[in-house]
């Protein structure tokens, strides 16, 4: 996954580019670039400085120097996640910037093509060389070829092209586009800040709300499926950019594990609150919830994995009283501070003290009682069995698990970092009568008294409805429907991943 | 304040003190360090390696060579929080090691020493001279001039001198030593840790009993106040370590604060639970609450100050609805994981951005809502200001701001780092009719709708009792009452800080 | 000015980079990279990993880990120089690896297409895009697009359409390529290697005979102007790689200034002895040098410019005593060993003191006696200042500076680093008689009792002939006669220098 | 070997010492520290600052930002050489700095102190702790204990007792105080620079005068043997230090191996100029030097090994030449200019590699030519053996190694960081009848045609006569006469090295 932000008509586009990669970092820690658009009085032209590297944003814009030299008027960034050694190449940070018969180009991309190699293959025999491994690149190829002059129009052309999940900022000279696919995979809003001493309005653009908030920006909107949006200063002056649309699809598909466990929960997805959406499933699993106890005198006490299932966990137990089903929230495990990406174990390299270095458990709450644990979902289950044993130190009586969404059954061809097929938890015990692994085998490999996961009806009821629209999540990681044909991706996915 | 750890018998003596240091963390992110003792086959004696350096635990460490060239049998280290200039100097940075009479010598401290400044000019003029500005190296001064022969008996010799908090770890050769001041200021706990793979135990002393937890150390029990404690390979063999002990004195002192914000509520602190006494804190919170609502149709939503209030807030809404003052609590403010200690802030360099950086708001369970923030203390009040302009952005409709302590009116000079008298918030707001600033004021310039703080008796409500204590704890920084005198503390608390 | 180097059928072969680029640091220290090749089993192909970054070889390689990650069979490396800003962008850090239509491809170059602007401006009008700024990626650009299907043919019609000086090494797959322009101006020398367990040979190419050196490789001869050598298994095993040439020019146009300075004396350029060259360099400056001295009695000391001139000043010495001109050698400069590229100077950031911590003046040697100052070329002047205001320091009687080539009156298009036209010293100090600056004027400037260039026909007669050529050197810099025609450089010169 | 520096009543003192440590970089390049006296007008009174760290001095001054934090009037400084891993410890990086009953006290000693292990244990009964291995550290602590009251007295207290070589260099509170050990063994020299701004005098300390010639101050006079000298602002304004004088000892001892090898060529040791000195060495060599050539017909070349025996090789040519024994100087080895302290070495760890690294040959001057290679010394061997092997890749007909000192044969006390005599090539090759190995031996062990050293006696003819001392020179490396008596150091020797 990545995170996306841009910014035009700002005197310190670095700087808020900056924290609204900050604050989007959860979104990819792997590496942290900006490019920023300056206007250049000698040669009378934009130009484009950039800072790109390996690391968390704070870490790759550690100096305060490099703020310095980051002067402009418009800038992009870009957070890239990353699990393969290939992709550390720094090749493949982005924005990726380069020069082009209508100017400079500059491009940040969230979401995954799945019709990349066909292009690729198609590119390349017309004599196309590429410098990264990342579909990315292709864009600004296709654009480069257009027949059209303006950027806008060369971008609609490349972006009619491709096939996919992607949402899109990009510099053009002096301009900033932003664009979306028509499915909606992943988020893309528009908002603007002004300038509190000149009262002057900049645009902003990014994958998540929280990072207008942190820069007190407002949100305006969302950018739509198949929209692109042309900010310039004219448009900035009109306070009115203009859009283009790509050609419309049969249903939408945003992401439904934005909401589940991918964005944050202070920010707006799709319209909503996450943190609503979250509340929801909190809910609707209570409704679901037929926890089976052993000993029913002692009361129940509901614990969340945080910070990610506190507010499922908080709608969960909210639903449960409402429902006669008495149980009490409590903050039985405690996320470490400090836990950073350049963490390295001495010793013990295990996942065991990776799990022990970032949750501490509060043995009060949880020794001797019943407990509920609610987590968002359980990809390899590697995690999920090292946390409950990390529990069972505290001797709770019973550890029933509900997970806040259905079992993840496929994986992602459209940006999220699921590992293939075979390391998912469901797959690796499957059986001959079961072909996802039976929630018992899963039960008992994790190590708890119940597990208890919520339906997919569940989890549809949670997320809010878009008017008009039959169909407007893509489910395929619980449900392997694939909205978006899949044409060369499924084979890829080992080596691109 | 600071963190100390210490392990004898271990066979990776430096990578359990490097995972009890990381999960002290919070109780000094400026410096860190470890002194490994190792049995020297060539020269038949026991010799010391150290590292430290300026950061935190995980950047200090970082390179997995270090801990080749750190193996030996026995460690302590060291968590060093400070926030004044002068003490950045890596003179400073514990533990100390050092050679004397005896031979080698290493040591670390949390805690204040309050008659540092006449010892020092003792000593002084008897011809010692300093390293560093720390009052921790008056310890070891005293110790290599002490006639006895034993380590032991010259650091017994050496902490009879002493006045003031100290909870200390030290290396003496092929010894280890733990002890605590007869008040009991600062905690230290004893803990041992059986190796899996040879059965064999290991003895291990830190300032938090978290520390034990996460290298599955359990904890055995205190070091009592004027306990000092010999590790050695006997005491490992009999599983039986000696202890001398100080003269007592009249009363203890434990740190309430340590309990109120300090500690980890993981931890057990003074034998108890630090979540349990903050959730009682909340409990004792609700009982005097009396919230003047405007509106009293909309639900109060109880929100907590992460992480550090959680469990207050927790405690609070259960007694509250208990008491049929119905509120329900939310997630309302949400920590930023990523917030780490080289964080730079280009362009503003204010405390908002700051304040922006570490808490993002969830507006939706917040907006058009009465609500109750539960946070720990106030000290200088610039954070909390900043906090509730950020809060203010979510639209509640009135914020009630509870304290789960009392006002904080005096500094500590027992190892708290609390800054000068004049720079507390209590006194900055203080007038001709409150000298400390009555609570009006400090409402009106945080600008909440309502602020009300814990009572003393609330809090000593809150805190465990110990049998055959007239008094237990050390309450100063909210009544002024010093146990320790504080000969030449008081003066100095600017500079050395 | 760059340095490259390649390496083929080596067990090591980025070992070999290592210290082929180390040995070639002098060609250009801001950045270097290692491109390997290395056969993948699982895919059946050869695979490129690389590693770059800026600063000097021993600093972009300091980490012993970085070689185990670069095993492999072949390996190409570059030095790069630039002094502009625009250029310290990591996209310009050769060498560039690339994935096209024939699969990998990896570019190393030395030296300046003089037709880049055009050939840029006709590839992106087809849709090419950059990603940097040099003229390099024009190459792999014009091979992609080529109908060829062997690389070897494809870099051919690549190579036809550029026009400039360039001594390339590529990485194709499985294949190494070497190639030097038809004007043969930049030096490309092949050697080989026996591996001494093993008996094998490896093929090694290099700017400089310094790079076999090191490695105990040995020097079999030049890359041919126009030559296009393809090395690849075969080749090795026959011991015969095979060549196409490029279509011959007119003439030759070696470039005269890596004699005069710029290539390390213990090479072979060209086939001759750097040291050979400079000697003959000093010899042709002895017979023309006429000093007026003042004082005639005290013996003239020759005193080099450490250590391009050393040997220049040699050859000066002997043919000045053969002609009855008496003088003696003296080591009246020293060299500063500690001299690193990451240098700073605070407080006085100016010139001098860069000359002072470079240079140290013997005076003892140099103090009231007349002396011959011996240096290689003046560009800016600046330096030359600085220098004599130290000399002056040791209280010679008299300064008679000799600068071992003629004055520097033009720019290079063709590689070398020298200033654009205005900042030459003999365009400063033109007058209305003078175009270039009148040899009076500059020592004046310079602050010398005379000056003395060496003559145009004294510089030709020093350097070697080359059997069956008329003309076989460029001697733009100091005649402003350009072999190559410079369409779009000349303009270009001040922003990409 | 390390190198101290210090100034007084300077604007600008920590970048003054800075390009002093510069330019003595030679003296030690392990680490190097800085520290600055400050009057700090709040306080009344003058305070440290300080910067140490491991690496070259422009490492570990590599920040502008330090010498913003380095404001002040005086300072000092240390470069420090050291090999063993223990030493390598940050707490053994000087200038050391403390507090003591007189105030602040900084302290930067080349040397080695020889009744070290005595003090140290004295000291210690008495209850004193130290903090580094260093016998420096011994140095304050007896000044501490002095009954005087003055910093100088003190001092001189303290100096009265130690025994060794020691030149000083000492900050106290507002006071400079420089000290050299009654032999003299090793220089330190005194000398003033003027402010071309407001014409003020600032006195600056350096162990050579090099370090002077780089910031312009002018070389006043040598710190004599057994002086203290005080600096204050008093003797700023009076332009007249004052000074006490240690006891007077039978003989002076200066080091003669700075002159043979270790002090840089343009500096003034010991009054005299370095350079002019290794010419008479060389010249003297040129007197005893009989070489029997196979070839008597070819040009006999004479090749030093640069830098170090650039001059020896100059004046053994010009004598040479005069007695009719014709020989040419010839660069036939040139020193690699980016060799680097943290240079690594992949693959091939060897001895040889580094001496490829750090010289290149010039084939043509050597080829087929009988050459006599001046070399310094001869210490372990290794170096000089591969040196030779790399000189016969050129191949020459002849080599005739020239020795411009005697043999090493013994360790040195003094500072001069030699091996033990284990390690010394003369004994490793001692046989039954040769004690020190006999220079045929030696001769083909390093693999040369034939093999010279320079006399006792030739010695002793090229350096100063000082009036009225018998005895000027300590040659204990080359004659085992050691002029301070070695109570405990000998045995040392192995650990502290």
């Amino acid at each position: 996954m990545c995170g996306v932000f841009g910014v035009f008509n700002s005197k310190t586009p670095a700087e808020d580019t900056f924290y609204g990669l900050y604050s989007l970092q959860h979104r990819g820690q792997e590496a942290a670039g900006i490019v920023v658009a300056e206007y250049n009085k000698a040669k009378k032209k934009t130009l484009f400085k950039q800072h790109k590297g390996p690391g968390l944003v704070s870490e790759v814009f550690r100096d305060e120097q490099i703020f310095e030299n980051l002067s402009g008027y418009a800038a992009i960034g870009h957070n890239r996640y990353s699990t393969t050694g290939a992709s550390k190449s720094n090749n493949n940070i982005q924005p990726f910037s380069l020069t082009y018969r209508s100017g400079s180009l500059a491009i940040a991309h969230n979401g995954n093509l799945t019709n990349s190699r066909a292009l690729r293959k198609e590119l390349t025999e017309q004599g196309v060389i590429f410098q990264a491994s990342s579909d990315t690149e292709i864009i600004p190829h296709l654009a480069a070829r257009s027949k059209e002059k303006e950027p806008l129009h060369q971008i609609y052309d490349a972006l009619r092209q491709v096939e996919g999940a992607f949402s899109i900022v990009i510099l053009a000279n002096n301009q900033m586009i932003a664009a979306r696919d028509p499915y909606g995979v992943r988020p893309l809003a528009l908002g603007k800040k002004i300038d509190p001493a000149t009262g002057e309005m900049a645009y902003v653009v990014a994958s998540e709300t929280c990072a207008f908030d942190i820069i007190k920006a407002e949100y305006i909107r969302d950018i739509a499926p198949g929209e692109i949006l042309l900010i310039d200063h004219l448009s900035v002056e009109n306070e009115k950019p203009v859009s283009l649309y790509l050609p419309p699809v049969e249903r939408k598909a945003r992401c439904i594990f934005e909401y589940v466990y991918f964005a944050r929960p202070d920010s707006f997805i799709f319209r909503n609150s996450v943190d609503k959406v979250r509340r929801n499933l909190g809910k609707n699993l209570a409704r679901e919830s037929t926890v089976e106890r052993k000993d029913k005198e002692k009361e129940l006490a509901v614990v969340s994995v945080p910070d990610s299932s506190n507010t499922a966990a908080l709608g969960f137990v909210r639903e449960s009283n409402k429902l006669g089903k008495p149980a009490r929230f409590e903050h039985g495990l405690i996320r470490n501070h400090y836990v950073g990406r350049t963490f390295i174990q001495p010793g013990i390299q295990s996942r065991e003290i990776k799990v022990r270095s970032k949750y501490n458990i509060v043995r009060g709450v949880m020794q001797g009682r019943p407990i509920i644990l609610v987590d968002d979902s359980i990809v390899r289950g590697t995690t999920a069995k090292m946390l409950i044993k990390l529990v069972r130190e505290a001797n709770p009586a019973e550890i029933h698990l509900h997970i806040s969404s259905p079992p993840i059954t496929n994986p992602c061809f459209y940006g999220m970092d699921f590992p293939t097929k075979r390391q998912l938890l469901t797959h690796m015990l499957a059986d001959a009568e079961h072909e996802l692994g039976n929630v018992e085998k899963i039960r008992e490999y994790i190590g708890v008294d119940s597990l208890k996961y919520l339906s997919m009806q569940g989890l549809l009821n949670s997320v809010p409805t878009f008017e008009g629209e039959e169909c407007s999540y893509c489910t395929a990681c619980f449900s392997g429907d694939y909205p978006i044909p899949i044409t060369d991706a499924t084979t890829d996915k080992e080596e691109n991943d």
